[in-house]
């Protein structure tokens, strides 16, 4: 499986849309619900969606909390994910005695179904373009006052719509800042495990088979959604399909790709290149390192470190691939002809060069600036959920007595009750995983910045990572939710007087934090999202206007035909089946990731072995559509999204489908195991309970 | 096991000698043989070595050029080391049908000895100080002109020695500068393994325990040198002790230290936490992660990796804790207190101003300048084996038609022999593992330097790293030993009509390697050297000349007793007992590090489970000292050192014995394993055949 969730992608920021490449030639694209490639989905497969159905596609996905996509697929709430979206909560509902992450969970009954601390399900109600009245007013402004003033303006028609809907009102910055749509969510909180299979066949082949293809993976989840305490009654919902789909057959994905960067310019992938992916794979590969060390010291510490390991190891391989990517000459080369021909035709004509000349040269600007302190802004310990409680503690003590438009933006009203939904959790917090974070990270923090440096000085406060770490988490209270209930109450009187090392750890770090962050907002993103939005228009003026933005985890439509390909001059048949689940178990006998859950080989003789189990398709996804459903034109079930292959890593910048393919478990594959492998009874008859 | 070898330090030149603490106070030091520590042995322990005694020990030390020590153990040429300094052999005699590595070793008889590709060891015969020789003439000289002046008087000194003796001859540079000793080894190059143990047992523990103590680990190997195709007959070697060693029993330790740095100024020291350590740390991560994944591909991936692999776990678990070890406060601030001293001392008075004053601005402006290409420095490619093997046939063909003393110092006549001898070995090379290593060296320069540096562009040729790595691997001649002959007896004709890509390649990165590494001898290494000679002379001036050197991987004499030491307020017992082997097996069952080897749990019953397996005493040791003896005052084998514990890493910049202590095994559970477990009574028998 690839773990194709946002949280990959967590240290990468910006953004910006529009293809490179002629999407008319290619199953290219991640397209807005408002404004679907309607003339390609006709012309090329025949198929022409009517609102209606749309409008059922858009109600069915639902965004993961947890950085991925699902889609409700019953009648009473269920609600169908990849196992690895569901990975963080199956670890939080994990403890010393029941390994659920590991040896998976069935509920018998309602009754059974496991209630989550901390997981929020969004569904998209409605959309609306906002992009005048967010942008009323700023012309002539500098960059920075141009971006303080849309972020105020921003929310505010979150705040009006928030409180006139009762919905999640978000606005959502397109084409970097060409567009802006308000997205208005229905928000749920009471969700429930209803089903995970093991990890042994979820995850099967580990780190080895990940982004790889042929898979044989049964990487789904199913919660269940509650509202009142009782099933949720969706009016739109997804019907399976007992058929599945056909090779050529087309397929439409709805999910919630995280973040792709395909107009970047080749000044800011070369920045990327050079400077970001470098220092975000240095982490990784210690992060690994360190992590599979503290698992190797007792089966409990591989329990407690497996959901953080698994995430690291999968945003390891993605980013390499994506690093691999750019310096593969023919990407960069590509990426430089096409801007060449761009800024020449905007410089044939003086009004052209006017209005948008600068944009690129601005774009190199901001990225030289940023060069100059990106080590210093990377330089948090966020990955620490104790470290990232109190800096939001501190934070919103000086945040919630300013007016919203003035807050940092994860402070807004909008935003609010998510945060302290997350914020005030009761799942597990482990204490020995906690040190060992922080005393990684500190240690980290010291070799990026150096021992003498500030910021690192007040971090160890004149001890070593080692027994920094150890201070920090025993003498915490944060580990209780009543405590940080306590001090968000409190405000800044709590905070100010809190003797808790980690409320003063992360008071004393917050003013370079911030100083890094209003440098960062204002010397590059406010440059970038100028830069960003005159090229957009130079593109529209140059190509068209039907193109789609930059993936920005939210819903969007991709599509394309079940199909094979060739690989070294070998053709990589389009599905595999659930025989060939056995087959490699016995070609890797040994390898502990080839394992097959006991389950599994106790029904071998039961299971139909030529029944279609992953299948690739040509359907331009990302990190963030993990847990999409893959549906045939008659809107059924008939995948579910959980990986791209290595040669899909490059998409992040350009799409290409050569050899590039989103893999799905297919559904045929899924309702089989639920029957022969796990005879889950109940689950079956729910999902074909058939269609609304 | 602590791989305790030099090959863990590769990266990290440099040097400087002279403890800061007063060795009289502790069991510290590495003492020259020439100046051991008399009156300390004689007043603490009662000890009072003779001359023949001192030459006994010298002549029955071995020096591995695998990086690590060993000792002469019979009267028929037989070499006691570590089984991780043996395994770089271990790897390289074993094949997909027949893992050594892994499985042990046990020859029945000579004729089943098995011959070793290119391991080559060193028996020091003689030293004299040739200090006055390498300096004359260089007063009044700019620093590097003075650099190149000793070194052409080294190579002419090496050169007439040599030809004298039929010795190998090398001066060594003492006290960074202070003083320079030359040293003539007797050099074996027919050198035939007798016996392995498991890597299951060897290494029992794996990463998990490396570093950490209580241990259980038959970290050994035999060899046996022959010359003239049969087996050697040294006039000296160790007799082995029946008895052991008892708790606060004095013991002593020859072996070969490689690296300490326990006089780097401050600031120094801080380039290495800041700028040396980071990077190499970042590789190791890296590569760590990287080998990891080859290793997963299929169990010959394993073996064929496994070699470098331990190599770079065991580095980067060395390195980590050194670097904690600098980012100790406690470390640092004692270090900057001594260096004070020292200063304020020197400044006390115009003449040792004038005369020393300088040196510690002078060190950090030479470490300033250093950082400033550091990294451009680190671009080399030297872990794949073929580009180390191009990279020399290119130079050899520039440097050879020089003066010996004109050449860059590998080239030089003296240690020509020894090269070749690697150069030309018929151990395998495997392609695969060629190619990971390539495509990963590649990535990390363009993640270091950025894509678009000159070098990165020269190193990749207008490919991605992985495509670049599959064509130099599979476009070069250099797997064959005949090719690599006839490219070095070619010349610089062969070479510069060679279409060898791999030739290709080292040929375009050698002047830029080359101009770095004049930049490093001339700007830090020059500077370094002298200013350091300065602080030697002060700090002889100030506390006296009874100070031992730092470590440079040549003989050296440790000492200190068998001692429990008490960690987090437990008392850690000196010695661990066979039986104790068995109860962590069953302890950590399920953990492939913790599997005993087959045949250790057939033999449990017969094993004598109190006999002393593991221990630990105070000797000051590091890195280079894997495979050292340690003789009791009979001279007698007692045990062999494999490790140093977790507490012991900062003793790179430190000696610290309240809870750093040095890992042997014992000779009494060698002993017992040897008879119980494997039944080698050929070994027994030679071993016990009694001192000469």
């Amino acid at each position: 499986m690839r773990r194709f969730i946002i949280g990959c992608f967590g240290a990468i920021v910006g953004c910006l849309a529009l293809s490179f490449t002629s999407p008319a030639t290619a199953d290219e694209g991640m397209w807005l619900l408002t404004s679907p490639p309607l003339e390609t989905l006709r012309s090329k497969y025949g198929f022409e969606p009517s609102a209606a159905w749309m409008e059922k596609m858009q109600k069915s996905a639902v965004r993961f909390s947890t950085g991925g996509s699902g889609s409700l697929v019953s009648a009473n709430g269920l609600v169908m994910t990849n196992h690895h979206v569901a990975s963080d909560m199956l670890s939080k509902l994990s403890d010393q005695d029941r390994d659920i992450l590991r040896d998976g969970f069935m509920a018998a009954s309602e009754a059974d179904e496991l209630a989550c601390p901390d997981l929020e399900l969004n569904v998209l109600w409605t959309i609306e373009d906002v992009t005048d009245r967010v942008n009323s007013g700023t012309e002539g402004m500098s960059a920075s006052d141009a971006g303080a003033a849309r972020r105020r303006a921003i929310s505010a028609i979150e705040q009006e719509a928030g409180e006139r809907s009762g919905l999640l009102c978000q606005v959502v910055t397109l084409y970097q800042g060409a567009r802006y749509h308000l997205y208005a969510y229905k928000r749920f909180t009471d969700v429930r495990l209803v089903f995970a299979p093991e990890e042994g066949i979820a995850f099967f082949g580990g780190d080895t088979d990940n982004f790889e293809y042929p898979r044989y993976c049964l990487d789904v989840a199913f919660f269940r959604i509650y509202e009142d305490g009782k099933p949720y009654k969706p009016e739109h919902y997804l019907a399976w399909s007992r058929d599945g789909i056909a090779e050529d057959e087309l397929g439409l994905v709805f999910g919630h790709p995280g973040t792709t960067r395909r107009l970047f310019t080749v000044d800011h992938l070369k920045f990327m290149r050079d400077v970001q992916l470098p220092r975000r794979l240095a982490q990784l590969w210690r992060r690994e390192v360190q992590l599979t060390n503290f698992s190797n010291r007792s089966p409990e510490h591989r329990r407690i470190a497996r959901e953080d390991f698994l995430g690291v190891q999968n945003s390891r391989k993605a980013l390499a691939g994506q690093f691999d990517g750019l310096l593969d000459p023919a990407v960069m080369n590509e990426k430089a002809r096409s801007e060449a021909a761009l800024r020449s035709w905007v410089l044939q004509d003086p009004d052209r060069t006017e209005a948008w000349g600068s944009a690129w040269d601005d774009i190199a600007e901001a990225q030289k600036r940023h060069a100059g302190f990106f080590n210093d802004r990377s330089m948090d310990l966020s990955s620490s959920t104790l470290f990232r409680t109190a800096l939001h503690l501190v934070r919103m003590s000086d945040e919630l007595p300013k007016p919203s438009g003035d807050r940092l933006r994860e402070y807004r009203d909008s935003g609010l009750e998510s945060l302290r939904f997350q914020l005030f959790s009761p799942a597990p917090i482990h204490e020995l995983l906690e040190i060992d974070i922080l005393r990684s990270g500190l240690a980290q923090m010291a070799e990026t910045l150096g021992g003498d440096h500030p910021v690192v000085q007040l971090a160890l406060a004149g001890k070593s990572p080692r027994a920094r770490a150890e201070e920090l988490v025993s003498g915490t209270s944060l580990l209780a939710v009543e405590a940080r209930q306590r001090l968000a109450s409190g405000g800044s009187e709590a905070i100010a007087t809190s003797t808790d090392p980690m409320i003063r750890l992360a008071a004393a770090l917050d003013p370079a934090l911030r100083r890094y962050r209003t440098r960062f907002e204002n010397e590059v993103e406010s440059v970038e999202r100028q830069a960003y939005a005159k090229i957009a228009a130079a593109k529209f003026a140059f190509q068209g206007d039907s193109v789609y933005p930059d993936a920005t985890f939210t819903l969007r439509m991709s599509f394309g035909p079940v199909k094979s390909y060739i690989e070294a001059g070998e053709r990589i048949p389009a599905f595999t089946r659930l025989s060939g689940t056995f087959d490699r178990a016995s070609t890797r006998a040994g390898d502990p990731a080839f394992k097959l859950p006991q389950r599994w080989i106790d029904a071998e003789k039961r299971i139909k072995g030529d029944v279609p189990f992953n299948f690739v398709m040509c359907a331009d996804i990302i990190g963030g559509n993990s847990g999409s459903p893959v549906v045939n034109t008659t809107g059924e079930v008939v995948g579910l999204i959980f990986d791209g292959n290595l040669q899909s890593l490059p998409w992040a910048f350009a799409y290409d489908e050569r050899e590039g393919r989103a893999v799905s478990v297919d559904s045929r594959g899924m309702m089989e195991s639920f029957k022969s492998v796990y005879k889950a009874d109940r689950l079956v008859n729910e999902l074909l309970g058939g269609a609304k």
